[in-house]
């Protein structure tokens, strides 16, 4: 499925740059591999699912419309796939969502429906009664093989970057949340390059996964549903996604925020990349957790880039 | 002498991405083509010059070290592309240029000598002395054939790019400073894309190479020597480089900070790229001088990124 997802995101998805910088290398005590996926259509590799989702669909599901819930970049991935395919994409956005993302979601076409994170409301819900309403097809975020191949496919890159640096062993950190691009790269890298394991990240207080990779069964998050990391807050692995991840993943990481924020700044001025909180923490792993990980190389996902200027100046003027 | 550049360049200079994004379609009222030199190693295009300089040389001249004068791209491309070719460099940089550049030209292990800027004295004549007393070969910035052949593997790559998004006529815009990068480019697209017409962007109070296009010959910038855009003040457009631009380019642009500072912001927003002030004035151009262009489409040279985080949080926290 990840070999067909690439065939048809040929020429519509970008094949991102693996990045590097010697300063990185050295805070890291090893050398750091940085997929751009900021760079990617959306400014999050969200786009490699939604376009695989929407190009992967029945003509038939296809035209009478998708719909996706989402904090932000899946709505971003699913509304522009949508759009270049000339379908119409409803996508239901918690109100508190940061702005850029909203706004941006609505620009590229999607009719976005807002509702109470804070007040108790599940999106699953809202997106069920839609769903039925209207006849639409449900993009889920990352519980749907379509996303899942299409997040892979960043994986298929990943493998041949490395080859071509001489990189065939050693670990692949992602940034997680609901796991679509973990599980996707994990089973890209099992068959393209089986001697990199892939370790997912998260933050601290979002640690889901991690736990749950502990205790052998999908763990809940038990505080606040939103924070720093808005990318990445989802409260539980999905059902689909952890059995990959159990059964491909090596132990996960959490970081800080502390972390999170010096990753950030050390990409803007390292990479003159621009990334968002949830896209920043398996650089912070590399980066501030070393006593944890093995081997001279490691490979990490800089997932997106959607932050508002406002926070990204404050995250910038602050000391190290 | 690209082609030779850019064989020697394999595996050492990074082949960077040609971006795009819908929002900045929609301001510059044309598709956009943004060739992300932010991102090549040192945070810009003049990694290209320097690794093509160093090695160019003979093994003799190498041998004895090299020596460049710069505001801090310059030396930042020479100084890592020595230290990879295990030889000494000796940077002599203005006391004024962005302390990021100072302190990474140093991290790259170069010898940094500075000099008073306001003080009257000649980065050429600083440059001179030690030339002779060390027996160092000077890497001019953009007076260099092997510079500026090195300049020319990017417009290579953003032939090949345009070529395969179907884009093979236009307008290329560059950032141009003494117009090492401009003449590179236009010279590999006059045999690569020979309907794509390079024509060079500078800052308001810095327009030498637009001035010496229209009247002939060289022109020089009468006011201060330091400003903004600190990557491309040159005082005038260079020896050998302006009777490439003369023979091949089409009428110059001039932008104001104020456009340069929204090129900045929309870079960051909508491309996740960190520009800085020199390396965004084609994007300005583009964005904001959409009258004074042809075609449908419009390349443009994003051609570096290294700004301090306290600069580049000042203009995002600014209003549009």
């Amino acid at each position: 499925m990840i070999r067909a997802a690439a065939g048809r995101a040929k020429g519509h998805v970008r094949k991102t740059p693996l990045l590097s910088s010697p300063f990185l290398d050295e805070v890291a005590g090893r050398r750091v591999f940085v997929k751009a996926e900021c760079l990617q259509h959306t400014g999050s590799f969200k786009f490699r699912g939604g376009w695989s989702a929407l190009s992967g669909l029945s003509r038939a599901a296809r035209a009478a419309g998708v719909l996706a819930y989402s904090s932000g970049n899946h709505a971003q991935g699913v509304a522009l796939a949508a759009r270049l395919h000339g379908v119409p994409a409803t996508i239901i956005m918690p109100a508190d969502a940061p702005p850029l993302k909203i706004s941006n979601t609505k620009a590229y076409g999607a009719e976005v429906i807002l509702y109470d994170r804070a007040g108790g409301a599940s999106r699953e819900e809202v997106g069920a009664h839609m769903q039925a309403a209207r006849g639409l097809t449900l993009i889920r975020p990352y519980d749907e093989p379509l996303v899942i191949a299409g997040q892979g496919t960043c994986g298929l890159e990943i493998a041949a970057q490395l080859a071509a640096l001489g990189v065939t062993s050693g670990e692949m950190l992602t940034c997680c949340g609901g796991g679509g691009l973990t599980a996707g790269i994990a089973l890209a890298l099992a068959e393209q390059a089986p001697e990199i394991r892939v370790r997912p990240v998260e933050p601290v207080g979002f640690d889901d996964t991690v736990r749950s990779l502990v205790s052998g069964r999908i763990e809940r998050n038990t505080g606040p549903e939103s924070g720093y990391w808005d990318a990445i807050l989802t409260p539980s692995p999905g059902q689909q996604t952890f059995p990959i991840l159990q059964s491909l993943c090596g132990p996960g990481l959490v970081v800080t925020e502390a972390e999170t924020r010096a990753a950030i700044r050390l990409a803007f001025e390292r990479l003159k990349l621009v990334a968002e909180p949830g896209g920043a923490v398996a650089l912070a792993a590399a980066l501030f957790h070393g006593t944890e990980l093995k081997g001279d190389a490691v490979g990490v996902t800089l997932s997106g880039g959607n932050v508002d200027r406002t926070a990204f100046a404050t995250v910038l003027a602050e000391a190290n």
